[in-house]
């Protein structure tokens, strides 16, 4: 993967405990068009909050991140510590601190140790040139069991260019906000204004189409930065060439909150819930939320039950409009209701058969209109409650 | 416990498997005052489709109930089972077929055997004299691990007379319901439009308080019959006689709401989650319940973890209005957290001891107005997934 003028870097500041690099930066050699989709929760971590004052301009050009501590709950100090490490990351590459974004992952209510961070942002910096993005995607792991990046080439005015991403997640995953830490960077010049709303609409339809637990963290950030260095002329909305990078960034960000899914606490199973039918788009996702945050559906798919009343109950208490003798439901392409009530023949082995892969998809026709999503989920384990159970220990 | 004009009866009609009394009625010897919350779910039972048409008018003489079969995504089938079984009864009692009241409990999408209760109804009848309002509280149990049934006694106008209630619960336990099925019968006489006044605050304050995994059911019914017997003038509202009838009214209710989340699928803690400070009740009861439903939450309190953080970063997400900085945190009597951070010293230590009780209290004060609200559940525990995971096998 050849991304022009990134650098990267990580080290170990044994935030939590030693024994691993917590501590990571990205470096772009020039200032980057930058837009990022913060958590929506009234509880934001300190770093957020620095984050979301620093990128109002619309631009940055290094990204420090640490795991082990969200610096979450951690009042004036935490917002002290935050500040600081923009600005001694900032000081060491010759920058401004309002260039420099922040981002914690880990546990809330715990002060953040400055003394090791300061310690070791010289080093950080200093191991920028020969660094890789597979680092930064290792040391922001926290429950994660394995790194999550993706990547995806592209052309414009003749000229290559690539966009690039990674993630962490795990626990704490619900849409309506960024959902986890995704940072995405790419060589390529965009029109600022187009950045942002392209990376809004593919946040939309990937991060926030996704839950693993329904809950909603005090720090999910999701950032791009494109700082131009592939030397394109600017890519612009209205165009091709902008439809062809919306696709490669909703591909690039659609992966990574799959993997993000298949990765989710415990999960066994990793399920799409398309919903179709619907009065208009927002209640086809109010549907298949219900579905997918439901504690009795996920279980059933733990268990390999083709129990489908479990998912007609959520579509019921969703909140979308919803007519029972209209609904129908698919587990893959086996029928399992149609008018509201059960297929019968041999729905119930087919169905259960479906439910004993790995992936599967469960269609849901609402049967009133044209609205539709899909969202991704997996299931509720005996190892999600033991890896909650235990977290901080 | 005397009450009454009221009989009952139990059998074994073999709904979902034989081996034990799963059809049961309750019949009051006059027509009684009656009321009832259902399920707000969009995905109707039949039978709550059905009881809801027949207790428009105020009053019901006689209630039967299965266990077994929901009667839900049973479509067209399943009402005229669901009418069939009124009119069968009201045919062996001498009544009109609008004053019987049908339940059902059990799985979602199969259909009810008729002919097996078609069987059992003479019996079911027969029975009546001799049975008693604890063999009702048993054949309505499907994952409950006991029966549950409270009691109270009053006086009005010097006569006594009791209030008694019986509830199952376990699973699909959300409110904004009536979140399972709870009968409550009275001897007194009340004012129906009095009867139905408390009875929903009642409601509100006990079952629509309760969460254990965030599931509505299809066929939640919250029902009161007062019919009088015990010979006391009609007790009205705005009277000491009124006020006492609705203090008894919610301890019974409330005592059965506790009762369910304490037999909550696979719990092993009751928590009681107080929110103070709140701009309104309807905030606090917001931020109460994401409290009371985050699987990260529910699984720390099985973890005995106490990770007060995750408890600000549910109320960051539930919608209420919070400034983090005016937060404060009680487990009992211990200060976890105030002005949103940690509150340091032993709190660590003496918050775990409190978490490693069976019962315990969270008390957050968002600092705010004059808001409050308190609600009860249970943790999330391994049992809970191995119990959903397997329910219908």
């Amino acid at each position: 993967m050849d991304i022009k003028g990134f650098q990267f870097s990580a080290v170990e500041a044994a935030i939590k405990k030693p024994g691993r690099k917590d501590l990571a930066l990205i470096y772009s050699e020039v200032p980057a068009a930058a837009a990022a989709v913060f958590t929506t929760s009234s509880v934001k971590a300190a770093p957020v909050l620095v984050s979301r004052e620093h990128i109002a301009g619309g631009s940055a050009q290094a990204l420090i991140v640490n795991s082990g501590n969200a610096n979450a709950c951690t009042g004036a100090p935490g917002m002290t510590v935050a500040q600081e490490t923009a600005s001694l990351v900032a000081r060491a590459l010759g920058i401004d601190s309002t260039a420099v974004q922040v981002c914690s992952t880990g546990v809330i209510g715990v002060q953040m140790p400055m003394d090791r961070i300061r310690t070791a942002i010289p080093a950080l910096v200093d191991g920028l040139p020969s660094g890789t993005l597979d680092d930064i995607a290792q040391a922001i792991m926290t429950t994660d069991t394995f790194p999550k990046m993706e990547a995806r080439g592209g052309q414009a005015g003749g000229v290559e260019y690539t966009v690039a991403g990674i993630a962490k997640g795990a626990g704490m995953i619900m849409p309506n906000m960024a959902t986890m830490l995704s940072f995405i960077i790419t060589d390529a010049a965009v029109e600022p204004g187009f950045l942002q709303r392209s990376f809004k609409k593919a946040v939309d339809r990937s991060f926030n189409a996704i839950t693993v637990d329904g809950d909603m963290s005090t720090n999910d950030t999701c950032l791009i930065m494109a700082n131009g260095m592939a030397g394109n002329p600017a890519i612009t909305e209205g165009t091709a060439e902008g439809s062809a990078f919306e696709t490669i960034l909703n591909d690039v960000l659609l992966s990574l909150a799959k993997l993000i899914v298949k990765d989710g606490e415990g999960a066994s199973k990793f399920v799409e819930i398309r919903v179709g039918g619907a009065r208009d788009d927002a209640d086809a996702k109010r549907a298949a939320m219900a579905i997918a945050n439901s504690s009795l559906v996920k279980t059933a798919f733990f268990g390999q039950d083709a129990n489908w009343g479990r998912i007609f109950a959520a579509v019921g208490y969703s909140g979308a409009l919803v007519d029972q003798s209209l609904l129908s439901l698919h587990f893959d392409d086996v029928c399992m209701a149609r008018n509201g009530v059960f297929a019968g023949g041999d729905a119930e082995e087919r169905g259960t058969a479906v439910l004993k892969q790995k992936e599967f998809t469960v269609s849901v026709d609402l049967g009133i209109g044209n609205g539709s999503a899909t969202v991704y989920t997996s299931d509720l384990t005996h190892e999600y409650v033991s890896i909650n159970a235990d977290y901080r220990s």
